[in-house]
């Protein structure tokens, strides 16, 4: 791993180096053949991994700051469904040739965003190939703690944070300004805080990341349950409804990318999530509800079963 | 990170999931948005991410079995390098397209070794992409007590396991057989159970993964020692030996992919380390000592300083 050589990688290793701060749980950092950590008494880690190649997750001209932020932001979303708090991450970053400028870039906007959580970079490795960045993130939650998506209970209120519906809306041919949904799409904002919050409050929880129906299918199908989801309810930006699309209901209940963590709770905690919200000054939603079976109907404002798109994003 | 969704990369992830042993210090596994892990009381965790793509790391035509096998190994070969027990493992595979007899004996030839090693699959992701892999591997070491490249003292003996130089010589062009030469390059055996024997033995360890002096070279640069290595007493294979190539030596030196630990010790260790050999039936060759200086100088036979490429593997 990070094996300083003679060589150009050398040069990337050192410009990463120079940026990254450590955390005080980093015995060793960058620069060895792995790195040490020293996990914290009576917690347990949640790992996760998530790789974007670029034509499939991302287009060739997004930005490189934008790239950075994102890798990491994405994986941080699942430590947020587990309710864990970021610690330690490594980047595997592709690159088709050696270029300092967008590499520094890139660690700007990877490192913007560990700063603000506290996750230390603590290594990984640079190789020549097409652009391609894999990061694995661990996080820490009290032994026995961890949200799952198992466990939704019959009668749970199911919740959703934010809006929904920006990301996939920023891909559609607009010929109008769409900055504000771009920006959602590309700087992604992972729910850390909520999810750490959530721990002892949600029964489950997972993130929006193939889209809403898709995600909550996966609460659904761990629990051994069903679910209704309300369409009028679904939370939207202002720039969204501004927009007046016929798409936008699907965009919200199908659209990928929207990091939005969803999660179920027994209706007696109705108050403390609204105390959460308030708190933490992010909309917190009640969408639906958990009720026996195993599907997520999602019915219109007339109670009618929406006959959409609803597969959410397909890996393959 | 590995959403089931209804799309084929949920068969993919079946395929995986219905092959992973657990461990006991598994608690979640495969299938939620992070898998949770209880890390072992008294020890500090090492991590160490590398990727490998096609083209650059590997041909092509490599046969999908060897590749996951590989995969795994160079990963393992760097928690050895730290004296570490394998214990979890993520995978991010990009696949230019779903191909499941591909991934089948991709897979077994990655459990192959993690089951030798006991080390859990608990998570990951696979894309669409160029084919690429990247493996993160983590392992446990009682708390400060993890080899680093930094260590090395002055008059230490240098070691290496095994012998050099198969990997680079099946790369060669040779017209001749060279079934052993290429296990060596495609099936590399990490050296985990010598790691782990170094621990509180060895001053310094590193892998052998750029080659010999490179990687040499990094312990001394850590160390802010030099280094004296005595060509003639690099450990060859049979098969090696038997090729009379004159380039043999520049593949012992400076050729990557052997995967062995290049290691200091005492020399009051020499007996300590003669019976580790035998234990576990591998040769431990000493090949020079740790001088004054931050250069690695190799000796030929006369004693005259080699002028070969030494460089080793670069990375761009």
């Amino acid at each position: 791993m990070i094996p300083p050589s003679g060589s150009g990688e050398f040069d990337l290793i050192a410009r990463i180096r120079a940026r990254v701060r450590d955390r005080g749980d980093v015995v060793v950092g960058i620069g060895d053949d792995a790195a040490v950590l020293q996990p914290p008494a009576g917690q347990q880690l949640a790992i996760t991994t998530d790789t974007l190649n670029v034509g499939v997750h991302f287009f060739a001209e997004t930005r490189a700051r934008d790239l950075g932020w994102k890798a990491l932001a994405v994986n941080l979303s699942d430590l947020a469904a587990m309710g864990a708090e970021p610690a330690w991450c490594t980047l595997s970053l592709s690159l088709p040739e050696s270029d300092p400028a967008w590499l520094d870039e890139f660690i700007e906007g990877f490192l913007d965003l560990a700063g603000e959580q506290r996750i230390a970079l603590v290594g990984g490795d640079t190789t020549r190939g097409p652009l391609s960045i894999a990061v694995t993130a661990i996080g820490c939650v009290d032994a026995g703690r961890a949200l799952r998506r198992a466990g939704a209970c019959l009668e749970d209120d199911v919740w959703v944070s934010g809006t929904l519906g920006d990301a996939a809306a920023a891909l559609a041919p607009w010929p109008t300004p769409r900055d504000a949904l771009r920006r959602r799409l590309e700087r992604p904002q992972p729910r850390v805080a909520l999810g750490r919050q959530l721990v002892g409050l949600a029964h489950a929880a997972a993130d929006v990341s193939d889209g809403l129906l898709a995600d909550l299918g996966h609460i659904c199908r761990a629990s051994g349950m069903g679910a209704e989801i309300w369409l009028p309810s679904l939370p939207a930006s202002e720039t969204l409804l501004a927009l007046e699309a016929n798409d936008r209901v699907a965009w919200q209940a199908s659209g990928g990318d929207d990091y939005e963590l969803c999660f179920t709770a027994a209706s007696s905690q109705r108050d403390a999530i609204a105390r959460l919200a308030k708190e933490l000054d992010l909309p917190l939603t009640r969408i639906g509800r958990i009720v026996a079976g195993n599907e997520v109907v999602a019915l219109d404002a007339l109670g009618r079963p929406w006959r959409g798109e609803r597969n959410g994003y397909a890996h393959f």
